[in-house]
């Protein structure tokens, strides 16, 4: 086969997957369509990440608005960093990467140069698109977010959200009560999020316009043990440490607990959604072959997240692309939000036992306060009882004014005080996913040709959870009763909620092929025999194998098949 | 009660339904997040709707971007038109829909004021905000995109969609290509649209980000006969035709097929799908007594909609409400499109039979043209031949020059040709649904508060489609294995895709008052007679009567109740 994107973004377009947005008005790189097919696997693959997430761990989702105001990415940072290196080729006029320039010349780690540094670097090498030498060319940084204004007068500036993550983070304290304020609790979004990209060119995997699932868990920032690790603590992964990728060695296998125990992964949480993301993106089709972890490098991690790990999959186009990144933030989101906005992000925990806590307190003496402060004495003598004493003295502010009272002017007295708990402020465990990326990659794992009879036949080999079309059912002809029969086939599939599609039109060979290339794993065949005996041929997609079974157990055989507790093997037996 | 409104926003910000979008930093009006419970709910509504429009009307559902390039909406007449008439107050700065200040003061008709005409219309008049009195104020037009640029150096501009719509007509052709060539087809979406509003104050009912559904139905011009009328052709709807608005009367009760019958409305595909939309919205738990459907008034209508109707449901806050639209919108869109974009709108509909038409063909003289156009004279003739002759004679183009042959230059035969079909450009019949619109009102009407016990009850009556929670489980007490047996029950039910929550903390007439209040149909409870006769406690909400069945049963029990299949009258019979 020639080249493996050609061949599955030509069948994507096709047959109704995907296909570039508003081509009659010539497309917008960076925006694509969901054809027929194409939004019923997305929809699919997200109801997956839903069972993960919300059925298997509980979480629940929430939808917050793609349009924020600034205050939201000043205090989340974007405003200020989530920019790339730009430049414009003074010849051509087309706007580039500064950094991915140099790179392409072998330059090493220009994603993190200054600007300063990338114009110098850039000065020899030729433009991208005309060739001719950069030359004096400026790089500057260009924000990523799309930009627009609320209302009308240009008054209020907003922002696209760049990631869901920042909703959840805001709401933080309706979904503490929601969750009667105990930690762990975690909160998903599934929705569009932006990237004003300065020039994308490779199809699915970078738009500006695309679909993220985002969890956020909110745990104790002492307390990483993951409540159910058992579940994936003998679950092993493919794990590229950055140990592993200094000295270019290929990833090692571990168990979840190994890796946590060697220090590995930072904590049972990481490891755990680790896990669950393998198992997930194997779910939904991903050749485990063409998985694995790689951790980032220290100098590539966010400076406040304590451990990162992307899930990476290989694809013949792209190479290794991540999908998946997941990471421990730590406190880093809830603080910036707290400082920016003066909302308290913080969690009471209760200690199991009350302490008992010895602290000093101030106890005012009114001979001394009342003739000199008067009318104010009082309010004076109130907010000390409550200040704590420094050595010299104590600062009181009454009626907006601060006050030093030196220490000789009070006594101190220790007592015994009960404190019940103390306020925490969690950290967040982050994994989040890349729709449209798990969907190129899925297709084109799914993607394969092979000669039957001489001629080519193209086959999405999609697991039956996410393929778009679940069955097929066929009149062998058109007449004679066949046809009828189908279609009751057909509606008794419907109203079992199994996606299946009736045709009728042309030869039988045909109509399996047009099925094979969208990836439906059953097709159900009405043909004579069927009048006889009341039985029907039910044909497997990757074996092309067929059996015969009661028409009366069609809706029972393909929901076993498509739920996964029977195989078509089992059938075929 | 006090006011309804308040009443439920206070149960729905509360509870986790919806709350206004980035409290913390001082909310944008016109901006909400769904929480928990009600990001739960809209996807359960978002499901019936699909189960009509999608399974069983058989439309598929594609994803476009919610960015779009400028030429879209240019083409669709959004840029020039889709504005509201603005001024701002020169007292107090505040902007200010000119319209409504006149409407407010019984201007009739004022939104369709040109915009000098409001200026001499709220001269006197005073400032909503402040109270002055407006005086010299500019009335203009204010765009309601939202307007970004897409990529780098500003040379592109995009808007968010005011409709989901557009991205539907724009992929036309390969929507027909996928319904392979055929008419009629629908496609339908679900997402996110925008308007950016003067100034929105009316809660969920006026979004600057909402959500829509919509079905773009391709119909052949000449054929709104349904293909399966019958199945709505009895049914009986509340129509307030816009005879009845004018001589101010209520609604009149017709069947579907009368209605078409009658002329009073305009063909069978919209009157499907008023009573499509009656079935669905009564489905999700609007009050059918507070459920009408009006037409728009000639002078109310877009200019090519040949009828239009809107579902308006009535609302203790907000009087009458439109929350879904359904118009015949003609070719008016494809149109635009096709003349804008230059590609091909139209649909090959084949004859029957192939018909016989005399044509006039050109027989090109050699002759004549050899010697004058030597080495084009063949391309001329050929040309020529394909040619409708003139009555003077053609004009040919011919490497890009146009060459005029007159009539005494060629000699025309009369000829049979045979025509096997046209070329048409479809209707498009469209419901669309305002999702957060109904998301409100099925709030409302489920809201209720009755005393019980001298207690206030509240409780919303969600139909179990519907209720983001669909069972409670319970143990009686947090001890004794009773704790393990409801945990069990309840992963029964998530096992069996119910959505269950467990909760053992207060007294349990608490329990069920939490329960009551977020529209939980069904609660169980475990006692300790469970652990002598293996028996539950199943409650309803409504009716607050409670059964006993057998704990194997509950799974079956709730699953029939909630899909309807049984009643819980049956079950305590």
């Amino acid at each position: 086969m020639s080249d493996i994107y050609e061949n599955v973004m030509e069948v994507a377009r096709r047959r109704g997957f995907v296909w570039p947005s508003s081509e009659i008005y010539g497309s917008v790189a960076g925006f694509i369509d969901y054809g027929p097919l194409g939004a019923m696997m997305k929809r699919n693959v997200e109801n997956v990440w839903r069972n993960f997430y919300i059925i298997q761990e509980g979480y629940y989702e929430i939808e917050c608005p793609t349009v924020g105001a600034e205050a939201i990415f000043v205090a989340s940072g974007h405003v200020k960093e989530f920019a790339d290196k730009m430049c414009q080729c003074p010849h051509c006029g087309e706007y580039l990467r500064a950094d991915h320039i140099a790179e392409e010349h072998g330059v090493e780690g220009a994603g993190a140069l200054s600007a300063e540094m990338l114009k110098s670097r850039i000065y020899e090498l030729p433009c991208p698109a005309c060739g001719e030498t950069m030359g004096e060319t400026d790089v500057f940084n260009f924000n990523l977010m799309f930009e627009t204004t609320i209302g009308p007068g240009s008054q209020r500036r907003g922002y696209l959200r760049p990631e869901t993550a920042q909703g959840i983070f805001t709401d933080f304290a309706r979904l503490l009560r929601f969750y009667r304020d105990k930690l762990p609790f975690g909160a998903v979004q599934i929705g569009k999020s932006y990237r004003n990209e300065i020039s994308p060119r490779q199809g699915m995997i970078r738009l500006r316009e695309f679909s993220q699932a985002e969890a956020e868990i909110f745990v104790h920032p002492e307390e990483k043990k993951h409540p159910v690790f058992h579940r994936y603590a003998e679950y092993q992964v493919p794990l590229l440490t950055y140990g592993l990728q200094e000295t270019g060695k290929p990833p090692v296998q571990k168990t979840m607990r190994d890796a946590v125990d060697e220090g590995i992964v930072a904590n049972e949480y990481v490891a755990y959604y680790i896990a669950l993301t393998h198992e997930l993106l194997v779910t939904i089709g991903v050749d485990p072959e063409k998985l694995r972890f790689r951790q980032h490098m220290p100098d590539e991690r966010a400076h406040y997240a304590m451990d990162c790990w992307d899930a990476e999959v290989f694809s013949g186009r792209f190479g290794w692309v991540e999908i998946v990144g997941i990471a421990d933030r730590t406190d880093y989101d809830l603080r910036a939000h707290a400082a920016n906005s003066g909302s308290s992000f913080t969690v009471f925990i209760p200690f199991e036992e009350a302490r008992k806590v010895s602290r000093k307190r101030i106890v005012p003496d009114m001979g001394v306060l009342g003739p000199r402060y008067r009318g104010r004495a009082k309010a004076i003598a109130d907010t000390m009882a409550e200040a704590t004493p420094g050595e010299a003295g104590v600062t009181v502010e009454v009626d907006g004014e601060e006050i030093f009272i030196p220490a000789e002017q009070y006594q101190i007295r220790e007592e015994e005080v009960e404190v019940r708990g103390e306020e925490v402020m969690p950290h967040v465990i982050e994994p989040s996913y890349g729709i449209d990326r798990m969907m190129y990659v899925v297709l084109e794992h799914a993607y394969a040709e092979e000669e039957v009879e001489e001629e080519v036949r193209r086959v999405l080999r999609l697991p039956p959870a996410v393929a778009p079309v679940q069955a097929a059912v066929f009149p062998l002809m058109n007449r004679d009763g066949l046809d009828l029969i189908a279609r009751q086939i057909a509606d008794t599939l419907a109203r079992r909620q199994i996606v299946a599609q009736y045709d009728d039109s042309g030869a039988i060979g045909r109509r399996y092929r047009r099925q094979d290339e969208i990836g439906t794993p059953f097709a159900v065949t009405v043909d004579y025999d069927t009048k006889e005996d009341d039985t029907v041929t039910i044909r497997d997609r990757d074996s092309m194998e067929q059996v015969r079974i009661p028409v009366d157990q069609v809706a029972d055989v393909v929901c076993s098949l498509i739920a996964g507790t029977m195989t078509f093997r089992d059938l075929a037996a």
